[in-house]
């Protein structure tokens, strides 16, 4: 390992062979030590889903020219302690989680596979950031989305970070004169609205495909999803302590008796 | 439906046949008109994973005397979703999940099943709590668990709660005698420190196993760890914003030129 360069880890929840990693990989190659572990398929979903009941797969692979590469038959949270426990055998400087095809802005978050792998660095102690474009498509154009990465890979190597930093940035579908900039922004109160499709299958069982829409609860101009919709990249600082603070004050007046 | 009961809509994360979620049942089936879908598998780890490429399942089974109960193929938050669009085609007053065997206290609520499926009815507006004792065994004894139960869903049908109420419970392994009571309390900083049991399959491939140590990193004499430690069923107000403010403050003054 460069003893000079800052190292990198990169990983993604849409599995090693997906544009949007390739993306994330050539936009930040120069700024370190760059090592790539991710998923060896499509993890889109898995939320902050850890593998106890079976045993994790890994295995060096040659994707990326140049870059270190290993896949994991795990989840994106699985790929992050096995590089730090296994490959690394060290933390490293940075954790980059994506170039994830598709949004994981507002609620979405929580939902993220992309966002759970940095989370899991995040809490470890390693500044950490999760990148997503607002294009689902495998052929969706990643030009403005490295620019972005680059922006803001630079500035946190610039100086040391908050231990726990970890910053939720989504990127809008637009060209590069479509783009207004980066914004920092809040989480919006807004998020899909699941039904689902109910089918029978040819030996008449139901079942049922999840379909939704997506709704914005959120007038506020602050939120993530007013900034993507305005056509800059939303940067969203993002914490793991979930405790609400203000629902323990109005608790500890109102439940006295019990609590 | 009843009209004049509260719909107590039950899941958990360990399985529809695991004796926590009987425990539960059990606990409240006389405070409400009380409806079960869970998963027909375990569940652990999942965190807050939703079905999206494959089609779910859910079936109407007999396992609880006299209560409505359905396995869905599923993980706890889509039986959430699945139960609200499909089986009550309305909110329930209030969601409950668990009673999980083995902790979610700490950082560990982010990897839990049992309070994803909370989250994702307190999310829609529906006041939740996820309840787990800290006994991983089958036979664990859910005699002070229930008693726990009983009281704060008690106290949470007793006026209107906050919209999002979301509780994190979590429930001491003693008996009756060593029971200290019910603590509100924050989230502690406090983890499972992984590593992987390295192995050598028949055909001479690696695989692993995740394996770990639980470590307390923090000190406050206010958190869910150290109420357990002590006795106490912890009871963690848990919010889904999670926007860390004060990184975002520290931001927008020092990434000035960036954001």
């Amino acid at each position: 390992m460069d003893q000079k360069k800052p190292v990198i880890l990169i990983t993604n929840d849409d599995g090693i062979t997906a544009p949007g990693i390739r993306a994330l990989v050539e936009a930040v190659k120069d700024l370190g030590q760059v090592i790539v572990v991710a998923p060896d398929s499509p993890q889109s979903g898995m939320g902050h889903a850890i593998t106890i009941g079976t045993p994790l797969r890994l295995n060096k692979v040659s994707v990326f020219e140049g870059i270190e590469s290993w896949q994991c038959s795990g989840t994106p949270v699985d790929c992050v302690k096995l590089a730090r426990d296994k490959i690394l055998h060290r933390k490293p400087d940075i954790c980059l989680s994506g170039i994830n095809h598709g949004a994981n802005h507002s609620i979405n978050l929580i939902y993220s596979g992309t966002m759970s792998a940095a989370m899991e660095a995040a809490i470890e102690g390693i500044p950490s950031a999760g990148f997503s474009l607002l294009d689902f498509s495998f052929d969706a154009d990643f030009t403005v989305a490295k620019k972005v990465v680059r922006n803001i890979v630079t500035r946190m190597l610039k100086e040391t970070m908050p231990e726990h930093l970890l910053l939720n940035v989504n990127i809008p579908k637009v060209d590069e004169a479509g783009f207004k900039g980066i914004k920092l922004c809040r989480q919006a109160y807004a998020k899909w609205e699941e039904n689902f499709d109910h089918r029978v299958d040819p030996r008449g069982k139901d079942y049922f495909w999840m379909v939704g829409r997506f709704v914005n609860m959120d007038q506020g101009d602050d939120t993530d999803v007013q900034a993507l919709h305005d056509g800059f990249a939303s940067v969203v600082p993002v914490k793991f302590d979930l405790t609400d603070y203000k629902i323990k004050d109005w608790m500890q007046d109102t439940w006295k008796e019990l609590v």
